[in-house]
This record gives C-alpha cells, sequence and structure tokens, in this order.
C-alpha cells in the first residue's frame, strides 16, 4: 500500500525556512552532521554528509519512496529540481502550469485539480513504494483532508525565532498521532509519526 | 554552578496549552503512558504513570532541581501549587502580588522587578542546584536575554492546531542550540538542549 509521508527539517520552534525561504539553519545537518556520505541522486544531485544514525535514517527513508508530492513554492526554490527529483516522478500542486514547463525528458508533473488528485497520481506513480511530500502548505492541505499517513520530522537543533512554521493552518482541532520512530543524530532528532485516522 | 533550565510539555506544532489554558493534550502522557509510578510530592502531589524510559527520564530530571520559576500565568493554573511546589521554593515574576499571598508556610514568592532579579533569587534559592522554568512568557523572556542554559522538552505525539505556543516572540535571531539528549518514551520524546551563549 502506497503511504502518504511528509518529510521536512524543523527548527525547535517550528521554522522550516527563515522569513526569505532561507533554509541553511534548518538542513545544516545535511551537509555538516558527520563523515558519512549519501548521495541524493536525481539530476541536480548533492551529497551530504551526516552522522552514521542520520544516514540510516535517510537510506531507511530514501529506499521506500517511489514518487514526490510539493507544492508550488518548493518546486520553484529547487529550481525545478533540474527536471527530475530523485525519490522518482515529482507532482507539483499548483493553480498554473509554470511557463517552459513541462520540460522534455523531466519526470515533473503540474498538477491542477486540487490535493486528491494530486495524491491519486503520485501514490499511481510510486509502484506501489511511498510518495514524499515536501512543502509546509501542501502538507497542512493533506494533514486537513485525512490524506496524511506519516509525518517524518527532522528536527534541527536551532531556535529560528522567525519564518514559515511547518504547522500553522491546521483544522480540525487535536489529532493525536502513534508512537514515533525517534532516531537521534547529531543537531538533528529524525522523528516518524503515523497519522491516526478517523 | 545553578543551571536555567526550561521545562515545558510542547505538541508537535509548538503548543503547550489550547486556547482555553487547557493541557490535557500535551500532559497526556504524564497519566497514561505506561505503568511506571511517580509521585510529585509538594503541597497538590500527584502520580503520573508513565514509561521506563520517561520514569528515568523525570528522576534524573527533578534530582536536579532546587527551585522554580515561573510566569504568573503558570501561578495562577497551577492554583499556586498550594502554597509548595515539589522542586523547592517557587519565584513567581508579576507585575502584582496576587491577593491573598504570599501565604504563611509557603514557599512561594513573588518577584516584581523582572526576569533578571528572579533569576538570581531562584539560583540563590536552589542551593547549587537547578532552576526549573515554567511557562512559555518567561522562558521566551530567558532566552531572548540569554539568561537560560537548558531546553528540555518533551515533545507529546499530538498536534493541537492553535493555543499558546512556547516560541513565539524569540527576538535576535537564529539560536544555534547544542546537541540534544534523547529519550524515546511512550507519545512523548524527551529532548534536553544545551543553549549555547554568547
Amino acid at each position: 500500500m502506497s503511504k502518504v509521508v511528509a518529510i521536512m527539517s524543523m527548527s525547535i520552534d517550528g521554522y522550516v525556512a527563515d522569513l526569505n525561504d532561507g533554509v541553511a539553519e534548518v538542513f545544516d545537518w545535511y551537509f555538516s552532521s558527520g563523515d558519512i556520505e549519501f548521495e541524493t541522486g536525481g539530476a541536480a544531485p548533492m551529497t551530504f554528509k551526516v552522522s552514521g544514525p542520520s544516514a540510516q535514517h535517510l537510506r531507511d527513508l530514501w529506499s521506500e519512496l517511489g514518487s514526490v508530492l510539493t507544492g508550488r513554492r518548493t518546486f520553484e526554490i529547487a529550481q525545478g529540481w533540474n527536471g527530475n527529483h530523485p525519490w522518482g516522478p515529482a507532482f507539483v500542486l499548483t493553480h498554473q502550469i509554470p511557463d517552459g514547463w513541462p520540460r522534455p525528458n523531466s519526470t515533473v508533473h503540474f498538477v491542477t485539480d486540487g490535493i486528491e488528485g494530486a495524491v491519486r497520481q503520485a501514490k499511481a506513480a510510486a509502484g506501489g513504494k511511498s510518495v514524499g511530500v515536501h512543502g509546509a502548505d501542501v502538507i497542512q492541505q493533506l494533514l486537513n483532508a485525512g490524506l496524511l499517513d506519516e509525518l517524518s520530522i527532522d528536527t534541527a537543533a536551532v531556535l529560528l525565532g522567525s519564518g514559515v512554521r511547518l504547522f500553522d493552518r491546521l483544522a480540525g482541532g487535536p489529532t493525536v498521532l502513534g508512537n514515533p520512530t525517534v532516531t537521534a543524530g547529531v543537531g538533528v532528532t529524525h522523528l516518524r509519526y503515523p497519522v491516526r485516522k478517523g
């Protein structure tokens, strides 16, 4: 069964980016928390350098993923992953397809008919694996619609003080989550929560 | 050296209470996360029922504490701990001393000359042990003034959606914290961060 998994690095005070969409502080652990190299793959490859526990966490999580779902803002900030996201086919929820897209040989797709259609398409493309979700706004929409199966939060050991909050407009009152899987890295704590449903 | 340690239960989305100051969801782990009983002591004693790892976390943390620092709101919600807080002498930061206080045989004191004086008095009363701090507003004041040594956050596996945020008005931009000590409980993850200074 294809699951929908939100994956975000977040500061202790709940921010996923600063007021200018900068992610240097919350992404710092990806690049300097240890000596283990982790190659992202994709068309804009990066090499992470993390601690042993974080490397294992990343290997386990990424191996489960078969496609990506993001919002338009994440797509823009990532410059479209140069056309190919390392997790597989990418589905970008947007009102308007951006100029110059879709591109030839790209696996980036645009969904203009809302969150439910986006989840359906991303699941179909995942080939039985999970859909990884990036972006605070899309994650809030998924939670509010009862469409999220897991929250994988990399809690970075930093207080940002201001910025873009991961959780800011949740509807429907308290949601008790399942017991998390906890992985202690260096300067980051990986928390994977199952989302209990209805 | 007496340390100043902020101790709060917080939801994943950063709330320490709901919009009515209710703490049932974020305190749930204290009362039903396991079978190990933990007696609070004090003049309004409670018995927590937690998992083994949470019990060990509580024993370690509470044994380090020699006094308490809170804001007026926390004092009111806790009804003044019936005059004696289990951690030791309590110092309540307030503009006005509440009617009927201080009470005879109480170890609850009121500080009206600001956060620095409150810290000084609480440290002096701690007898070499640490000062435990409760209350979002006081913790924000301590962080902004560079007076906090540790953040001990019990991250409860719940999304509240709204309420009182632990971190809402931090000044001075990003603060990188030290690597946390992580204790995985049941429905709660205990994260103790050293606050790096200057």
